[in-house]
């Protein structure tokens, strides 16, 4: 799917939204669209795209683009008004979409200046085209976990006695740049024992102890798409609760992978991870959704969770991770990325999930 | 001043421009405001203050405060609208100030769940309290700018043949580390010849040449507060036209020093630096303003334009950094950080102007 298909497919969305405009602010969703990224930092970026295809882009003239970007580009300085500067190029009636990420700075100043256009949340014109993924980003997001399937290898190797969180960060870092990965997709969570019982807990200078689990989510960048995978493991031994939590999640992500289709919806998925956890007493220490879209960001628009009700489709591709934290004792979370077929899904990640106790 | 003179300060502007409550989602303004981070990537994250100096937070579970935060705290699960949540604590009428960066997806959604309440922009109730640094602030800040002036001498022994701008910037990293830093205050600029040319050059695999200007623009953050500071030299060799350009900025540099004061407007900053380049026939290859102020963030609110006629206080700290870019050949900038004084500024930077030849 080139660029020119990807606009269609949104300008059809944004018909059948009722839109004249959107404004696309997001520069993964214009790297999306134009394939330039363009990051001006706190500076106004933003791409007006008419229900008639047309593209233009309001850009500083600080970051000039190139000639053969095929797109017109209205540069602004820094003693112009941007927002003033777009506005010129926005109908003075009808509905303007608004992508999710623009600052309020801007919006509140174009509502105040262009008071007669209704603006709406339009971002959902053009993520839902990003949440299938075509052949080659599919063919991307493979490779990206094909380098951390193999960085998960690597880095559980590095773990020993008296490393800390955050020495085993720097070593992964090390790791993705061996293999040819473009840095981190997120930041990394390496995390034991008591630690890993917070889900988003920050790598810290704690060493690991015999005992304890690891929790490793890590994922990186590979020609502009990212990969994401959580293995739990424990550290030289492994108590009786924590190996029947981590069965428990184990389960639960099996069940999840089980229900992935096209056409089911994305509660039914976090529902079939959710039961295996609820139904052996552990509902309450899973306290967040299943997963979450992913691409050319970590987290792409759309979730599986109890509250989205999106029907699934071919293309699609989301991580599946449940997990179970038990406040100052352990966390365990089991975590793959799924790309989303016909008749069920082919996981992207490889790495076992069978009980792994490091020795 | 502690968090509660800040929160006394925000309110006193609150006042003065009419609003009834503010709402900050800027997670520095928030650090600023009650002394914890909290960052909560894509997920809402917002504190209300309302102008008798009540608080209110509002984060996802997945993010628990400590206990004795100070500050009422609401959580919000996956499954829940945060606006709805939010909305829950803000008044039905009245003026609303919303903070430059919370996303239009939220204030979109609020304005359609409550549209009796006025919303308007509302940061510079808190970000000009932000711009001046109370003497905690200035101590941090300079001892920032004097690990930063520490990196400047590190760095410039690095330079030699065959090294890439990017193996200069992990270098720089490794300097930082070793400073006791916590790592950049913003991507670092080390860029040679043509690509000095671009004011915002990214970073590549180009090797340095005999005869290359070489920008350096580098800074950290160290307790929470950033340090900002470019130098320009050359490799073996300066042309006459290069070291003419060199002279210019420097003068450009001091010329605007010299014309800091509280009292003075920042335009009258950007005139005098931009003045001597002008009448040196310049003018139109120094393309971007001549300042930005720095603290929390590397770029606070608040700039050295022509365009900013705001008067300058005892305490807000900026940078001066005056450049001349000539496409395809070379650029030179020279930055330090200046803190207004009640007669004049104490330049935070002492690492020297002298034009320097690496040989």
């Amino acid at each position: 799917m080139n660029n020119q298909k990807r606009i269609q497919k949104t300008t059809a969305n944004m018909a059948a939204m009722e839109m004249d405009q959107l404004l696309i602010s997001d520069p993964a969703t214009i790297f999306y669209l134009t394939g330039a990224w363009i990051n001006t930092g706190k500076r106004m970026l933003a791409m007006l795209l008419d229900k008639t295809e047309k593209c233009h882009l309001f850009v500083h003239e600080m970051f000039q683009q190139p000639e053969n970007l095929g797109i017109p580009v209205t540069y602004f300085t820094d003693v112009e008004s941007p927002v003033a500067v777009l506005n010129g190029a926005v109908a003075a009636s009808g509905v303007l979409g608004i992508d999710n990420s623009w600052p309020a700075r801007f919006l509140l100043e174009l509502q105040e200046i262009n008071p007669s256009v209704k603006m709406v949340r339009g971002s959902f014109a053009v993520d839902c085209v990003r949440m299938c993924k075509d052949e080659e980003e599919q063919r991307r997001m493979e490779n990206a976990s094909r380098l951390n399937d193999l960085a998960m290898d690597r880095i559980q190797k590095e773990i020993r006695d008296g490393r800390t969180e955050i020495e085993m960060v720097e070593c992964l870092k090390d790791i993705y740049k061996e293999l040819g990965a473009a840095g981190f997709s997120f930041d990394p969570i390496i995390s034991y024992g008591a630690g890993a019982a917070e889900p988003h807990h920050t790598s810290d200078a704690t060493c690991v102890q015999p005992g304890d689990c690891i929790v490793i989510d890590i994922g990186c960048r590979k020609d502009d798409y990212c990969s994401d995978m959580t293995r739990t493991v424990f550290y030289q031994s492994v108590s009786e609760e924590a190996e029947k939590v981590y069965n428990l999640v184990k389960e639960a992500n099996r069940n999840a992978i089980a229900a992935v289709r096209a056409g089911v919806r994305f509660s039914d998925i976090d529902r079939a991870a959710r039961s295996v956890i609820e139904e052996a007493g552990y509902g309450e220490f899973f306290t967040h959704r299943t997963g979450h879209c992913i691409g050319i960001e970590v987290h792409d628009f759309g979730d599986v969770s109890s509250a989205n009700h999106m029907v699934v489709e071919e293309g699609m591709i989301f991580s599946i991770e449940p997990g179970i934290y038990l406040k100052g004792k352990f966390g365990v979370r089991i975590e793959d990325l799924v790309l989303v077929t016909k008749d069920g899904c082919k996981v992207l990640n490889h790495h076992t999930k069978d009980l792994t106790v490091i020795k």
